[in-house]
């Protein structure tokens, strides 16, 4: 019988900071020569997949953009789906570029959707005033992520999550929310390797998303001890994962 | 026996936009000549009172500062009766100065508070992230008021509760929101004039805020049909005044 597929987490799993994971080069290497199929699933909202390419080749990863997955592919499939593309945008970054693509290009003239990511200093009283009012006229919110907050080089930052709380508390409406740990978001690259969740190993460094949204969704999670790893966290979690490994670089143990 | 003493809103009621409501300020006089006790409560966070007194008197209204009550009074109130009074503010406006002349100033240096109104622009990425910081750090959210928006010149406007909203979803911490309809706030300006609620008439024209939260700390709630007064508002809201005047101009029925 064919080995596990796998997801793979990007950001404290490839790399953390500026710095490649050390042997994480050669683990994907391996695996490419394994022959298993194996997809990349992050939950950046601020880059488009070309840029988070091009940032993992400078790091010497070689992964082509399609096969990494992110909340704005999600989005796009989201909104393909239910058949309303206008969108207006409140991100950062070049994530429009992933939406452009796809033939969806921003709009504040009758949007059905606001597109909210990590915009950072893009989130301001007026732009913040102007979603509020494109959502009260009918626009849905679609949400990039619902995270709180990430570690930035000197403490916490606001992530999209309190922006979307802000929005759904001042028009009463709910977002809906893509990227993990929803179970769409993870078929989308489980479909795209052709093989089901249950033979499906997510390798991450998050317990409650990576971890336990993976095993939720019915595929077993790998948990690395880099990135935000932090064994009291785990502890509390409640989560027990598949497997913990010291980092991606000993992922010839799961071939 | 003796007539009501009187709780008046302020926007919406002595004026309209820039524009004095029409015999507003005769009533105020009639009121001042019954000698029946009065006092001004108003949800707005972007002036001190020493601003609201000047701004009413351009509108010909002779009221003291002594006689408005607005969050930030209510919120020095509770900051001196919890004995922990340093803050960082989150505002716009000169609302601080409210603050200096009870010897509150500003700190960003372990602040026991988080003080936040209707701060407009001064809503940024960074002044929310570094209020996020302040307040894991173990200060406390101190909502000025809670409200979703206001209308302003072009549309609505984001008041401070979403970004209220925000702050709790970021932080998991729940925030203490003075201001109307608080029962507190209200006994502030009731305990100034030295009579009790029962015997107190509150006007304004906000059927939730001003008259649902007036009978519902045991005041009676007199409805003016100026400012944000909406018939289908008040008939959808559940809430039945005690009395409905076109204006502040007909408080004569009321003495």
């Amino acid at each position: 019988m064919k080995g596990p597929a796998f997801l793979i987490d990007i950001d404290g799993v490839l790399y953390v900071g500026d710095q490649a994971v050390p042997g994480a080069a050669e683990a994907i290497r391996l695996l490419e020569e394994s022959g298993q199929p194996y997809r990349f699933v992050s939950n950046s909202t601020r880059k488009s997949r070309a840029s988070i390419a091009a940032r993992l080749e400078n790091l010497g990863f070689s992964v082509p953009a399609s096969r990494i997955f992110t909340p704005p592919v999600a989005a796009i499939a989201a909104m393909k789906q239910d058949g309303r593309t206008r969108a207006a945008f409140l991100t950062t970054g070049d994530v429009d570029r992933d939406f452009a693509d796809a033939g969806i290009y921003p709009t504040d003239c009758n949007p059905h959707w606001v597109v909210i990511g990590d915009a950072g200093d893009n989130f301001t009283y007026r732009s913040l005033t102007l979603a509020m009012r494109r959502i009260l006229d009918g626009a849905g919110i679609l949400a990039l992520e619902y995270d709180r907050y990430w570690m930035g080089a000197d403490g916490l930052m606001l992530s999209a999550g309190p922006f979307v709380a802000a929005l759904e508390y001042a028009t009463g409406k709910k977002a809906t929310v893509v990227g993990k740990p929803s179970p769409e978001f993870f078929d989308l690259a489980v479909r795209d390797m052709g093989v089901e969740r249950a033979d499906t190993l997510m390798i991450g460094d998050d317990i409650v998303t990576d971890i336990g949204g993976a095993q939720a969704a019915g595929m077993r999670g790998v948990l690395v001890r880099t990135g935000k790893y932090r064994a009291d966290t785990v502890a509390s979690s409640g989560i027990r994962p598949f497997r913990i490994i010291g980092s991606l670089a000993e992922i010839g143990e799961l071939l």
